[in-house]
């Protein structure tokens, strides 16, 4: 069916991730999809509620696309939730207005964890239907990026039942009965890599795995809980696709003390959140892996010229292009949603024209 | 009068700082007067209210000494919260039941951030009366340390009214007004060392910065918004009281990729959240400031051969005691209120009982 595709028009986040040369620094926002932007409002509406929204492949593609339409983006991201995972593994995610996820049936003791089960064939369909669906609406334009959850992260919602601030019960599992907690991890993993694979046979032609928890754990604690199983699930994704590379990125937010060793599991590119240096980072793994990030998302709610200056200071902070470049600029974390549009498209034009500039000989 | 005070018996704390030979690690232990102590409880309920805690010097003094009374710690810090400091400037701190501090007049616009100044005298004396009492009382069984909040961390209470995930109100004035941040910041510094330096006076044998929210800052923002003004205040420090040295402590807490810049400010120790690697980063600065921490405090959730574990792991990782070798153990955050009291306990015995083995010729 992939084949069926249209024929990528710009490949240059692809080519970025791959430390091939470009034209110019590709760029996209995580969660450039949702709530700062007016349409996406209105297709929330229409959809009632975020998990309706989500599993339904014709609104996933509509406020997929959006950003696309609006802005010069380089790649699109599927528009899903980290949760679907745990949610297809039974424990009932569900959303109260107002307040984050939260699920049902939490993993409370052994018989809860030793009962958990990698998702069942079908019950993740809707996120690959809507893969395709958009992959077949964007018509090369860009690319699509599928993503999942990092393990870690997914056992923090699964444990905790919700989000959380300092983690204490699921660390408390970690730490009191870690055979319970690598069991979960265990089962998250084998269900990532699943996940990600039928993704990129849906049509996802880059994959990135966020791990928004990972920097919540002790140095040698994430090392063992978080990163071993990323590592993990890299070395089982499918690397082509009918011949095509498909690159993968991995994301600790707060991982920058590691990144080393984030580094070295496999991955294409790294993710870097604004407390990172980008030319510290670019000196320090840029000869292994490509860097996506990493403006401060707040910096989009101060003056256009201010705008500029921080996006120019960020693109000349990772440094002057040559062979082996692999930089994706990003925000350091997802698009907040009182961000003012004009943010975004100032942000746009002058990451793509200053970093057109920079790749002049005169420059 | 501070001549008056009985002599210091355990000077075990005061040393480590200074990275002279001790005979074993020091250890004491963030928001150590605390909530999981039954005898605090009580008190905090006679005293009615968090802040009729915090400002009687009786209460103070007594919820101070519980935990020095009931392990064998190695400093008292003054029972205190950082933000007396902008109550004192007239912002109008108060406790809501169940939820954090807040402001009753947040710095919203340029005419409020005008109108700070640091706050007058005798508006902080119930403080100072505090640190002399506990002091008296302490009669020299171990050290007393006094303490405030960073520029910056205050700023985010100031300016968000409240505690905050994203900290976007005040990430937005300093990006939109950087003038008016730094008036802010200028007026906190200013407040923040006379405020230590009379915590001095009336008898803490040494300070610490706690900059909380310092890792929520992006790079190049963090150096300028909120070290840079640390720095301010430990150049105007006491650096002794009647020919007693009066160590300085600086943490930022999610500050472990900029520990090198941190080391450099002239504070004698910096402390470590649970994400650094305490073996890098006393090969990284511990030739030049001694060093604070890390254990996640989460550990202590675990049962007693774990906490155990986990204490000596921390202690080995620190590595072998030899010339300088300044470690003081701790959290890498405050203690939890839901802790087990028998965890800290097992903590305790086993920093004294492991660190003295580490000093033994046959180690």
């Amino acid at each position: 069916m992939s084949s069926n595709f249209a024929p990528l028009k710009n490949d240059t986040f692809i080519k970025a991730l791959l430390r091939q040369e470009t034209e110019y620094t590709p760029l996209w926002l995580m969660r450039q999809a949702g709530r700062y932007l007016p349409e996406y409002r209105a297709t929330r509406k229409d959809a009632g509620s975020f998990m309706s929204l989500a599993k339904n492949p014709d609104f996933a593609t509509e406020v997929t696309l959006q950003p696309i339409d609006r802005f010069g983006l380089d790649a699109a991201i599927l528009f899903s939730d980290i949760l679907t995972v745990p949610d297809a593994m039974g424990l009932g995610l569900y959303f109260e207005e107002g307040e984050g996820p939260k699920f049902e049936r939490s993993l409370k003791d052994e018989k809860d964890v030793h009962a958990l089960k990698v998702p069942e064939a079908g019950s993740l369909q809707y996120v690959f239907d809507a893969v395709t669906k958009i992959r077949t609406a964007l018509d090369g334009r860009v690319p699509l990026i599928g993503f999942a959850g990092s393990p870690w992260t997914l056992a923090c919602y699964m444990v905790e039942g919700r989000g959380s601030r300092d983690f204490h019960t699921v660390k408390t599992m970690m730490y009191k009965r870690p055979d319970l907690m690598d069991h979960i991890l265990r089962t998250n993993a084998d269900a990532i890599a699943s996940y990600l694979n039928a993704q990129i046979d849906a049509g996802a032609q880059a994959v990135m795995i966020f791990d928004s928890w990972g920097g919540a754990l002790a140095d040698g604690a994430y090392q063992r809980f978080s990163l071993s199983y990323m590592k993990d699930i890299v070395s089982k994704l499918q690397k082509e696709k009918d011949g095509v590379r498909i690159p993968a990125i991995v994301f600790t937010k707060g991982g920058g003390l590691w990144l080393d060793q984030i580094a070295d599991i496999g991955a294409d590119a790294v993710g870097l959140d604004w407390t990172v240096n980008l030319g510290k980072a670019r000196a320090q793994v840029g000869h292994k892996v490509a860097l996506q990030g990493n403006l401060d998302p707040a910096v989009l709610f101060a003056d256009p010229d201010q705008v500029r200056q921080q996006a120019i200071n960020a693109l000349e902070a990772y440094g002057k292009p040559a062979a082996n470049y692999g930089h994706v600029f990003n925000l350091g974390h997802g698009i907040s949603q009182f961000t003012p549009i004009e943010s975004v498209s100032t942000l746009v034009e002058t990451v793509h024209e200053h970093s057109r500039k920079m790749r002049q000989p005169s420059a």
